[in-house]
């Protein structure tokens, strides 16, 4: 086989076989492709797309291209989640903790934040001493005693995702949603899910930016997860205003942290519910049948009697994190400016641009414009306000927390751009607009 | 300016700006972009197209990427004629001498042959001795002193076309009419020819297999450089039988030289009699009003007087070469082993296939499968037949002269499959079927 024939077909519009795609990708993976062949085809991929039998040899090219991890000998069934990323997306440390406390085992690898949409690792690093490398036996033992581990991917898991998501980068290759959902799912398989609950994220502050585009790429996933032998469930969720209220690093734990207490934001305890319960009932399906609304008050009961935030606690403490920041969130770390901001006017909230508040938080320290960039774990913004709110002028809209006064003013200047106003009442926004089932 | 931002509207189908593109070539040439951005734009390219505006700035950029020749102070108008590859095509070593002995200078920088299509670097090494490499001093002392020059490109001629090139065969790019046309033109703009005969050659020993192609082609070449204030004529010539009747490198230069005596096959006299001509009109249009009846009427004489031969018998001797192969051509070097082929049955030929006769030579030894493998000059094949010829059982069809049994054997039976014969009469092709000026 050669690699130019392989793209000459792809460019011609052709259906690539598996044995092609496969042997493509690990022979990228090798060495034995240089990365402007694989650039040629990426684009191709892009411009001539993929038919989902296609997209599912990718998917599983990429998975088995390093450690294909099985986590059944150890906690039985395996479950995990995936967000498209997103504006103040603190789900995963509020949703971990609340499955682990229905006995469902969670163990998961996470990434770091790139521009406007926060990192989980980036997040967890606001509690001192949170080892987000562990190795593969760390992995499999800590998820066997505590169940519940959350860490960074290691090295050689779908090292083809990597590889390929760096060249797609610089290729101007990202915005493809064969190529999206491959490397997605290529990781949740790697890891050894047995299912897999997305939260795909739609709006002005996500990637996808219409509920069709959203349900489309949710569609394929799921596909190929089912494809993979995974069982799956994809939420269609809002992403127009910021989820909760604080965005930014150490802002966003102690939010989660708060909620875990069964306080926190209306909203967000709601969406991680949702997550939380689907995730518990792909676990039990063979086991119970109990409906969404049991298990949604099975969890509520666990954020009420701190058997959530216990699972925390524990998973901090596992990763070498210190506990007492879960217990007195004061102690996280935090900026020393602290601003807030008010309505201009009476009336009511007409649209929340949650892709300025997220870059607002970006220019004050907490995101990082490019790969490698070092990040304040301090600073962020408190959003106070959500669409449909009905408020008077001098209501507290933003808190600005900031360690530097010229990126307080850049996103004082966002931020005031970011919210409309209007005279008549505004319709809330949804949380989720659809659930696909696989 | 970002590569990724011009990847990224070349991918949506945009119009690139003179600016963007200038940057983009500067930048690659200068090492500024890596090949896998380049490889991703190349394919974006191939599959959205360019405008005839983004193709002449494409030729321009990769012309101004190194040396820009101007002869006109060496030579008053320099004249240049370009090919487009084909099986026998030898009429450079025929037309360069034709024109010069015209009074009109000839200095010209060709390339090395790949796959089925000769190169006329590999052809002029069939004399002993003949220099290919130049330098720029040379070229223009030798252009001065001889009015006839002809070698390889200097290294900084065009160099971003040589980059490019060598991408585009790795990453599936290279049949795309905007590529070829810029690659082409490049280097005739960078040449420094003042007027430039093209010679756009249809059919299966061709890149261009249909006359729509092949003149589509030719239009924009032609547009090119007469936006580049070049003067232009295209000539649409076929390419469906070998050109003359030796293809294989020696075997072509002995054909040249008879051909150069007033000898020769008649349609490559009357191929190359025909090019010389709208050369020599070029070179001649501020000063005299002839004709091409007229300009060919003189070429003639220069082929019947020796005045032409002469003039090649300069170019060889200024480039080092033994002139006494151009004297008695038996001296050129010679294959051991020569077989003749028989046509097997009455009848008519319908088809040569110019392709298999040209890979039939690559087999023999004559050609090479892929860029620096080694040529045997000695090789080739002589093809005694031309579609619409009435033949005899028994009758000479090919002369097979190789160096190996089983090289032999492989073109032999490729030759046999290459010609298709028919009881009816059939109707000769035509040499030409278009001229296009500019």
């Amino acid at each position: 086989m050669r690699a130019v024939d392989v793209i000459a077909r792809k460019r011609d519009g052709s259906e690539l076989t598996a044995e092609e795609i496969r042997w493509f990708v690990e022979s990228y993976v090798s060495g034995n492709i240089p990365d402007y062949q694989v650039a040629a085809w990426l684009m191709a991929v892009y411009l001539r797309g993929m038919t989902r039998r296609e997209t599912v040899d990718l998917t599983l090219a990429m998975a088995h291209s390093g450690d294909m991890l099985d986590l059944s000998g150890v906690v039985g069934y395996a479950v995990d989640k995936h967000s498209s990323g997103g504006v103040g997306d603190k789900t995963t440390f509020v949703v971990l903790p609340l499955v682990a406390a229905c006995g469902v085992p969670v163990a998961k690898m996470s990434g770091r934040g790139l521009g406007f949409s926060g990192g989980t690792l980036d997040k967890l690093e606001s509690i001192a001493g949170y080892r987000v490398e562990l190795t593969l036996e760390e992995f499999r033992s800590q998820a066997e005693q505590y169940g519940i581990v959350l860490c960074g991917q290691t090295s050689n898991l779908a090292p083809a995702d990597g590889l390929i998501y760096a060249l797609r980068d610089a290729t101007a290759t990202v915005s493809c949603v064969p190529l999206i959902a491959s490397s997605i799912m290529s990781k949740k398989i790697a890891a050894g899910a047995n299912g897999v609950v997305l939260d795909v994220k739609v709006g002005m502050g996500a990637f996808m930016r219409t509920v069709e585009e959203a349900k489309a790429l949710a569609h394929l996933m799921v596909d190929i997860g089912r494809d993979a032998g995974r069982d799956m469930v994809a939420l269609i969720s809002d992403m127009n205003q910021p989820l909760g209220v604080a965005v930014g690093n150490a802002l966003e734990m102690r939010e989660a942290i708060e909620t875990l207490r069964g306080e926190g934001p209306q909203d967000l305890r709601e969406h991680c519910l949702t997550v939380a319960a689907h995730m518990v009932r792909l676990a039990r399906q063979n086991q119970a049948e109990d409906t969404l609304v049991e298990i949604i008050q099975e969890l509520t009961e666990h954020l009420e009697s701190g058997a959530a935030l216990a699972k925390l606690r524990d998973l901090v403490s596992a990763q070498g994190g210190d506990t007492r920041m879960v217990d007195d969130p004061d102690l996280l770390p935090a900026a020393r400016i602290v601003e807030t901001l008010e309505v201009p006017a009476n009336g009511y909230v007409a649209q929340i641009n949650a892709l300025e508040v997220g870059q607002a938080a970006v220019e004050l320290g907490a995101g990082r414009e490019k790969k490698g960039d070092p990040i304040d774990h301090t600073v962020g913004v408190l959003c106070h306000l959500k669409v449909g709110d009905q408020v008077k002028k001098g209501d507290l809209s933003f808190t600005i927390h900031a360690n530097e006064a010229d990126r307080l003013e850049a996103a004082r200047r966002r931020l005031e751009r970011a919210v409309d106003y209007r005279r008549r009442p505004q319709a809330p926004l949804p949380l989720f607009y659809d659930t696909l089932t696989g």
